[in-house]
């Protein structure tokens, strides 16, 4: 199976998601990006269709948006 | 591992997700319950914290909302 991607910020909400969908799928699993330490990511994940962080791209390419951190919009800002 | 369990109320959103759920956390690893066929699991979901649809509780209690299909009022009305 290829990896899902977990795009987040750092906020508080963000961490904790990441923690839960590590624990749910395992570390092997999935990428994790953090926009603060690779803002260049941002765009590929509104690509993506990432409207908000934390968020989940699955191997087929859907986008889950889990509880809500921060909006793309706040991130870019 | 405990099992997470995902809500739902039959809403594209929620069918969506689930697919998706199942596919990254496998199917033995997640109880599924859908409203529309066991409304009794509302009040059971709601003190979870589930706030709307769909939504994984993962086996440590803590709330995953995904994406937007339904408020918790929309599914009780």
């Amino acid at each position: 199976m290829s990896k899902s991607i977990f795009y987040h910020a750092g906020c508080p909400v963000c961490v904790s998601a990441e923690h839960d969908i590590v624990n749910l799928i395992g570390a092997e699993n999935v990428d994790i990006v953090h926009f603060g330490e690779d803002s260049s990511r941002i765009s590929e994940a509104e690509k993506a269709g990432v409207k908000s962080v934390p968020a989940l791209v699955t191997p087929n390419g859907n986008v889950l948006h889990i509880n809500f951190g921060a909006s793309m919009e706040a991130v870019k800002g």
